[in-house]
């Protein structure tokens, strides 16, 4: 410890990238429940003494682990220029773009593996899942929606059901099953709401 | 042992249901995963020895457990003399009604926590998630829809994103949501297919 405050820093900082990349790895390809201490030290090669000082506990790691997650994935829902495109670029994602099995979405799965919603990391992930769909509401209004916020949850929903069912299925086809349902829903609530800004339409305006 | 034969299976079948009772309520209520054997013992009330004698492996249980829900709920889907409500029928029934938190479908959390699409479990679940979508698609034939095998799957699509949303937010409401995609999608299938049928339409029939 000749330098202790920068010199400690550094190495801990490294420490702790190098076990929340284990952690991303083991954790997206076993699941958490599955993962060991072990295994985790093993994997980003520290101790288990300095594993334990950068994260109390598992569960303390696994909540770390999807709040990196969502920092990285919640700025990339409101980027781009077109809206539409925007709503519909979600379905082409992949989150964990690993070579193993397809995992789905790394919050639903958190949400299995960790069944009490008051557990730290289930409200993470029903945090992420509801901040997801108030994301999508908000390019579904610049998109021009009658209803968004219907919009933005229909997506949400779209968006878990492809992710669910392509864990389930190993594949990526209910993503592109949901892109095409995805995109009559966006025609059906953007259209309706251009029809009724229109004047002399068929139909008056119910909203 | 003075009746081995008939006394031995008596004893047996009521000690591999309550083995099975006790695997749906722990492997529900807490997953696969994070659930012992011991605790499976315990709450089933048979020894460690029986539990062996019935089951290899928690493995094998896992699949004997959803083996038995499958045939439990398989046969519903069909059933029932108006097709359209049989169809939107499906977002109204939760899989396991249970007091506990929301957990979805079992067959969806199941290929969460067995990642490897080769295991049995996975495969089990999987074969009846594909299942699933082709009895929506029978029902679909009958309802009159154009496509019904992609209707059938875009149902299924919307109620395995219901089933994992209603997990991750512990609610219900996801639950609605799909059923009023899932109508929207059957009358535009169904009218769409009515349409094409009706002589002297605007539409020619691109089918």
């Amino acid at each position: 410890m000749t330098e202790p405050s920068s010199t400690g820093r550094r190495r801990g900082r490294g420490a702790r990238e190098r076990i929340l990349a284990a952690a991303t790895e083991l954790f997206t390809a076993q699941g958490i429940n599955a993962t060991g201490m072990e295994q985790l030290t093993s994997v980003a090669g520290v101790s288990k003494r300095t594993l334990y000082t950068h994260f109390d506990s598992k569960d303390a790691l696994a909540h770390a682990y999807l709040q990196e997650l969502e920092n990285g994935l919640l700025p990339a829902i409101t980027a781009g220029p077109d809206p539409r495109q925007q709503l519909l670029a979600v379905f082409d994602h992949r989150p964990q773009d690993t070579a193993g099995p397809v995992r789905g979405c790394p919050f639903l799965n958190a949400a299995v593996e960790v069944p009490d919603p008051a557990h730290p990391v289930h409200r993470l992930a029903a945090a992420y899942k509801i901040e997801f769909s108030r994301r999508l509401a908000a390019v579904a209004r610049r998109a021009g929606a009658r209803d968004p916020e219907a919009l933005g949850e229909q997506l949400a929903l779209l968006y878990d059901g492809a992710a669910a069912r392509g864990t389930a299925l190993n594949s990526d086809r209910p993503g592109a099953s949901a892109r095409s349902v995805a995109s009559l829903l966006i025609d059906s609530a953007v259209g309706a709401a251009e029809q009724e800004r229109t004047p002399g339409t068929e139909e008056p305006s119910t909203g």
